[in-house]
């Protein structure tokens, strides 16, 4: 399965693609970036920037699913706004592409590659570096965020697939147990 | 000039095209309507449908300037992520027509159309009415809020353009003085 993660934000947006599959909770990092607008220009033209580097990354990469870092208003930053156009450029890229979003909370993707959603962004970035076995952190922080959040649906993903594999194995283990019966 | 007034939202959006410069001040309405998406769809889906939607009324009739209400985060209502998804789609579409976006609080607009920042949604739609010698109140709200942000554009338009041509008017009165000492 090959995921792309998008932090999302207008100034910097990070992207990163991870595949996973090649065995049991592995990770490889296929590709990370950040895609920066400068506030000289208007929002408009920002955001389309942006849709067209996504779509450079849909083409390039051809990912079968979407992990989106999710904002919360609460947050309340002065960013959220244009943080959530951003977001809504990725559910519009996902429907046009036919992909699936899955969206995760900051602490949901600290607790899933740390494990704790309390983790600090140096925390993130390190164990992002070891589980995708990374020569260099990955930087800035956007690039760091956008791994940990593909690796986060990677490793549900992963998580999910045993849940059904064990269940499958049930199923036939009890199928089994009738037929002898 | 024609204005495209925008009242975003994701489970209505109020669209809205008025016409300006028939004389000072005065306003036509040429078209209303509200876009609705149901819940029951993707987040992606519905900006889909409402990014083809917004594109159909460009292409249909073809204003000179869009006018979006601005929302603020510290409306804090749930739809407050959604709503400002669609506004940056209004930006997008923009850029990528080549038109300006002119954003307006509620405020403004409210002031703007009653003369009050205070007014209700019925002294809106009741002004709005009025304004444009609509036979019937244009229904639902967002309609009237479309028309609204619309009408306040149109008439900061009105406004600028008598400024121009006072200060023109000026200029000449000083060059003439100039010529005649």
């Amino acid at each position: 399965m090959r995921v792309l993660g998008v932090d999302p934000g207008l100034t910097r947006c990070g992207l990163a693609v991870v595949d996973s599959g090649s065995g049991p909770g592995r990770v490889a990092m296929v590709a990370v970036g950040v895609v920066r607008t400068t506030s000289a220009r208007t929002t408009g033209d920002r955001l389309a920037y942006l849709q067209d580097e996504l779509d450079v990354w849909l083409d390039r990469f051809d990912p079968d699913v979407i992990s989106l870092e999710r904002l919360y208003v609460a947050d309340h930053v002065p960013t959220v706004m244009t943080t959530a156009m951003v977001s809504g450029l990725v559910h519009l890229a996902a429907a046009r592409s036919g992909l699936e979003v899955h969206e995760y909370t900051p602490t949901e993707v600290k607790a899933s590659v740390t494990g704790t959603g309390r983790a600090d962004k140096a925390q993130v970035t390190s164990m992002v570096t070891r589980v995708l076995g990374l020569d260099q952190a990955p930087r800035p922080a956007d690039a760091a965020d956008a791994l940990a959040v593909g690796v986060c649906h990677a490793w549900r993903g992963v998580g999910a697939h045993r849940r059904a594999a064990a269940a499958a194995s049930e199923r036939a283990r009890l199928a089994a147990a009738g037929a002898a019966r």
